[in-house]
């Protein structure tokens, strides 16, 4: 076709952006194709253009995205973490991006204290905070090594993980135990009834579940329980009351035949888990783990693959840029309060449970779970209009993951970088909030987002990357 | 205020009906307040002037619905029929209004030829059906008994029974235990694996669930778990997920504690209730049961206090016609088929479990529970109009009933005979289907509504017993 060829014939117009143009077009009777687009939220436009025109992007993202989807979650294994995690001598794992003591916040450093006590690395708070602030403990996130822990994610060695594996890709994830709510170790408090608690889980729920688990025909399929749970009126990040129904009731028949234990034990072990409704929160974050580990390390992909924090710092991990963080200021939900708490008791954003809305749950599946609003603030329209918007931010709509009152539309998943620049909207993530003076506890749930900064500095470092190999 | 002064002022218009009238009055700037009105779809005029200016009827349905709202259901007990119902021997109970033997379908047949190899009053079918068809058994339905029954709800003496009472009025309901899907007694089928399971129901199942739910500290609020079920994507008819989840958490620690039992028989009672997700709907409709019964001989009441099937005609009760049925040809559900199964090997409508939806939930509340689309067929927009239309019929919302899609609306609740004959829409129920054939079990689920002619009737007796106090 020569320019002649293009003049001979009726024009055919493609307008971008606002409609007036097209409108006006449109009235002369041409035959106008609207593109919906308005300019980019943020970025710098050459690191824009890079990302948008490298060649890689859209292979490597379709490729990320389809190994998140294909990720599977099996519960193969109970075990301390000690035996797990290869880790040295006097070194607890905590949520987010590297952190070090003096620029810890309360619940983190109440976590980190009480963990020291739980691990008899100290007699009293006094001599764990000498120690933790000396630098005789090492701190590392749990996302270096396969694990992610709810609120400040402080995991020992003596503690007891969820040993869970992907059989489509081979990767492993791990998480601890869910304590429970209120006063908890992952919310910073560290008090006698705190430490009790830990104890009684390594000493019981932590031996019991491995044998139960053990002694199972077939793993269980954590990813067909999550999936069951959206059905459910569960967004499995603030919500798992249906998850944890159903872990219930897949291991209880093993809970029961496990030899050894007095019944008195096994009733307790029941009770505790029935009696708690984020129980299936720490097999869910693995769950997810899995999945988003399966696409890390693709170059070209601007899939955020890791979205976590530690109280202090807000950080992301994109497919294309390895294990390079991008952090900003940890914002401060906003949502309901427990009891007297408000605002002002409540600490900035922390916790790997993020890792759910980075696989297209919690946040971004509202719309399954409108019963969610009493327990984090808003009102079910907002539910519904959040993950709408969600799925402007996403890669792909997860077919397990279906969202029924959407007309079982597959929940919105996989964030891309490039999308947020160019929309705007930050992922909406919902949590739970640890009280700021470390000792305190839960105060509340509620939503937030993760600070625009994060997504600038990935948006760059992807642009960077997107032009090395062309300059190679 | 005279005539004259009337006259005196700008005229105010109510129009009823068609806006036309009403649009041409305010297009003459005329002040004009529309009163939503059609013409009633059914009934004798007179009827239903009496009804509608019976001067009972209003504080009766007040009553009779307040009744409904504030009844509550503990499980206090789980005991064998013989001991609970005081039934003359060799009587069995069934769904429904009063049926013979020649009048019974397949599916109600089939669970009578069972219930009498399953008592040991025949040795093999073609005995039991002697005796069946010779009177050598009382037929009495389950509803004169204080008892429910799913499909086609034969209870035996033998059979264990979950006895419910509400701390409110005082009442008593009675339910047996959940056999599972498919190859069921109350779907007709009467092999030896339908046999055999309901042996090891009467050897094990219902001793163990007896002692644990007599060791119990407090009663279980079943009611409360019902209330639940509404957040968590069950509608309590078809759909008892995570009722069934619920009720074993509940029940779980305390049948662990059950003494003088291997773990391999509390193991397979765990394994029993874990695989049967509709093990609740048994202590849905007596928890149902008694909020109706709780309205039930309420002079001047036109709320509906039953809806039944019994296989062959569905009857229905009102609050203030005592003791009478109102009956019609029961029709065949419209859904979804398992497996080969088709619309020709349905069985007409059967079952006391409508009391869900006479109760307000089940179909009243699909709104709450998008996901039972896949089992009963329709859509999501379905699902969320049929709740939307059965406002129109119900006196009430239900507060402790939640709906969270529809911004925790009440389910509509408590239907009004009245309020029926004036739109001329029908409750939809959402029920199980059973095989036309006896001893064929399930072929599966759909939606059903009763025949006209029943509402027709109660509304002619109603409107008679309305004016019955006129004339004395």
């Amino acid at each position: 076709m020569t320019i002649a060829d293009l003049l001979a014939g009726p024009p055919t117009v493609v307008a971008a952006g606002v409609d007036v143009f097209s409108e006006a077009l449109r009235a002369q009777g041409a035959d106008v194709r609207d593109v919906d687009w308005r300019p980019p939220a943020f970025g710098d436009p050459a690191d824009l253009a890079a990302l948008a025109l490298d060649p890689r992007r859209a292979t490597a993202n379709r490729t990320a995205v389809e190994r998140v989807l294909a990720a599977g979650s099996h519960l193969v294994d109970v075990r301390p973490a000690r035996e797990v995690l290869d880790l040295p001598d006097r070194t607890l794992l905590h949520a987010g991006p590297p952190i070090d003591w003096a620029s810890a916040s309360g619940p983190l450093r109440g976590a980190l204290v009480g963990a020291c006590l739980f691990e008899g690395w100290a007699d009293d708070v006094e001599e764990a905070e000498r120690l933790l602030a000396g630098g005789g403990v090492t701190l590392d996130p749990c996302h270096h090594h396969r694990a992610v822990g709810p609120m400040a994610g402080v995991t020992s060695p003596s503690m007891w993980l969820w040993c869970l594996a992907d059989p489509v890709h081979g990767g492993q994830a791990f998480c601890n135990l869910n304590e429970g709510l209120g006063k908890v170790l992952r919310m910073g408090a560290y008090g006698a009834e705190v430490l009790d608690r830990l104890r009684w889980m390594r000493a019981v729920l932590g031996p019991v579940l491995s044998a139960a688990v053990r002694s199972r025909d077939e793993p269980l399929d954590v990813k067909a329980v999550l999936a069951q749970m959206l059905q459910m009126g569960d967004e499995a990040h603030n919500r798992n009351r249906a998850g944890s129904l159903m872990a219930l009731r897949e291991l209880s028949p093993s809970i029961v035949a496990v030899e050894g234990w007095a019944s008195s034990d096994v009733a307790q072990v029941l009770r505790f888990i029935g009696g708690n409704e984020h129980f299936f929160l720490n097999l869910g974050m693995p769950t997810a783990k899995l999945a988003m580990d399966a696409a890390a390390g693709l170059p070209g992909s601007s899939l955020v693959t890791v979205m976590s924090r530690n109280g202090t710092e807000f950080g992301i991990r994109t497919a294309g840029t390895g294990d390079r963080w991008f952090t900003g200021p940890a914002q401060t939900p906003v949502g309901l309060f427990l009891g007297d708490y408000g605002p002002d008791d409540a600490n900035p954003d922390i916790g790997d449970s993020a890792i759910m809305e980075t696989y297209g749950v919690g946040g971004f599946a509202m719309a399954a779970a409108p019963a969610i609003v009493r327990f984090v603030g808003g009102t079910v329209p907002d539910a519904l209009a959040t993950t709408e918007r969600m799925y402007q931010l996403t890669l792909a709509e997860n077919p397990a993951m279906q969202i029924p009152i959407l007309g079982f539309r597959g929940s919105p998943t996989g964030i891309d970088v490039l999308a947020v620049a160019r929309t705007g909207w930050l992922p909406q993530i919902n949590t739970g909030m640890a009280g700021r003076v470390a000792g305190t506890g839960q105060v509340g749930a509620g939503l937030v987002q993760p600070p625009r900064v994060c997504f600038e500095q990935a948006l760059a470092a992807l642009a960077g990357e997107a032009r090395a190999p062309a300059a190679a």
